[in-house]
C-alpha cells in the first residue's frame, strides 16, 4: 500500500467521500509519525473485516449539561470520534464535558483525536476497550485490552500529545509483523502489575459507561491557563511527547 | 506511632474533630493496605510542615452544569479532596462531572477518594500534582511528580480500586525509609518513557485547570451498568486492583 493508494482503496471500499479522506489522513499521519500498527497496514485489513458497513454514520444520541453519549451505529470507531471531535471543534464545551460512545471500534491512534482537540484548544484525555489481549501478570488467559490513554494539552509551540498503550507492544504492530504475539503482554517487567492495573482500571471505566460492545470515554476541559512542566520542558530542551 | 495515638496526636495539632477524624482514617487505612508511605509515618511529618495551618478550611469556589472548582484555603490536600468526596456522596452528580481542585496538595493515597466515592456507586477517575521528582528517561532534572492515576469502580462484590504512581517507588515509600532517593525514577525498565509521558500528561492536565500550586482533577459518572471485565475476572477467581 503506497500513500497515494489509501484514498482510492478507501472509495472502493464503499466510504462517502468525508469519511474515505478522514480514514486516509488518520491512516498516513499514523504511519508518518512512526506508528505503523495503526497506519497503512491497516487499509487491506479493513476489507477483512466481516461485518464493515461503509455506509453506517455515528450519531450522537443523549446530551445532557456537561454530558454527550454517541453512538457508532455500525460505524468503524475511527469515524465516530472524528465525529464527536468535528462536533466538539464546531462548538468547544465551557468549562468541561464527559462524552462517551458505544460501538466504538476500531479507534486507531488515540494521540491523532487528542491532537485534534488540542489544537483546536482543548484539554482533552482519551481511552478506548478493544479486545482482551493481556494477561494478568501471575498468568491466566488475555484479561483486557492493550486500552491506550491519551491524553492532550494545547500548547502555543506544539501540542502535546501523551498516548501510551499498556501493552509492551501494540496489537497493531504484531498485525504489522513487528512484534511477536507472545510479547503482547502489559508493559513494566517486574512492575507490569501497574500498567495490568491500570489497563483494568481504564476498560472497566469504559465498560461502566456504555451497554455492550467496545466503547471509548473522553472528557474535554476549556484549560484555564497554561502548563508550568510543559514551559519548563521546552526552556530545558526536553523533548515532549507528541513532538516531532 | 502506634495506631491508637493517631487521632488525639492529630488533636494536639489542632484539628477540629471532623478533620482530625478524616485525617486519622485515611492514614489508618493506608497503613493497614500497606501503603506505609501514606500511613503513620506521616502524621509526625505534618508537624514538620512550616505552613500548617490546622484551622483552614476548603471551599467549593465555582459551580457549573457538570463542572466544580474548589480551592484549598490553606487546608491539607486530604482535607479538600475529602470535602470533594463527602459533598459528591451528599448529591451524587448525574450523569457526570468533572472537578478541579487548586491549593490541593497532599493528597495521600488517591485510592482512599476513589474507593470512597466508588462505594458511593460512582466511577471516578483521579490524579493529582506534587513537587517533581521523576527525571525524564534520557536524564535531565526531575521533570514531573510521581502522579498517581486512580480509578475506581463500584461493584457488588467490592469496589475495584486502581492506583497506581508513575514512580518506580513513591516519594513517601522514600519518607519511611523504604526505598533510596536514587530509586524516585519512572517505573517501566526500558519502556519507563511510557510512565514517564503519563505522569507528564496527567501533570500537564492538571496544571492547565488550575492557577498556581499543586492541584487535583477528578471525573465522576455515574455507571450506566456494570463491567463485563470485572465480572469475568471474578468468575476466574483473578485478584482484582483494590481487592484485600
Amino acid at each position: 500500500m503506497q500513500p497515494e493508494d489509501v484514498l482510492p482503496r478507501l472509495r472502493e471500499l464503499g466510504f462517502a467521500e468525508d469519511h474515505a479522506e478522514l480514514l486516509a489522513d488518520h491512516f498516513l499521519d499514523s504511519e508518518q509519525r512512526g506508528k505503523r500498527g495503526h497506519g497503512l497496514a491497516r487499509v487491506d485489513w479493513l476489507a477483512t473485516l466481516p461485518d464493515l458497513d461503509p455506509t453506517a454514520r455515528p450519531a450522537k444520541t443523549a446530551e445532557y449539561a456537561g454530558f454527550e453519549q454517541w453512538d457508532g451505529r455500525g460505524a468503524l470507531g475511527y469515524l465516530t470520534l472524528g465525529a464527536i471531535c468535528s462536533s466538539l471543534e464546531e462548538k468547544p464545551p465551557w468549562p468541561a464535558r464527559v462524552i462517551v460512545a458505544r460501538d466504538c471500534f476500531p479507534t486507531g491512534a488515540l494521540g491523532y483525536w487528542v491532537r485534534w482537540l488540542a489544537e483546536a484548544g482543548l484539554l482533552a484525555l482519551l481511552t478506548a476497550t478493544s479486545p482482551p489481549r493481556l494477561p494478568p501478570p501471575n498468568g491466566g488467559p488475555p484479561l483486557v485490552g492493550t486500552t491506550p490513554l491519551a491524553i492532550g494539552i494545547p500548547d502555543e509551540n506544539g501540542a502535546v500529545v501523551v498516548d501510551v498503550s499498556m501493552g509492551k507492544v501494540t496489537y497493531g504492530d504484531v498485525l504489522a509483523g513487528l512484534a511477536k504475539p507472545e510479547e503482547l503482554v502489559a508493559f513494566g517487567g517486574d512492575q507490569s502489575h501497574k500498567a495490568f492495573a491500570l489497563a483494568l482500571g481504564l476498560q472497566a471505566l469504559v465498560e461502566s459507561c456504555v451497554v455492550g460492545g467496545f466503547g471509548a470515554f473522553l472528557v474535554v476541559v476549556a484549560p484555564e491557563t497554561g502548563s508550568e512542566t510543559v514551559e519548563r520542558a521546552r526552556d530545558l530542551g526536553i523533548r515532549l511527547p507528541g513532538d516531532r
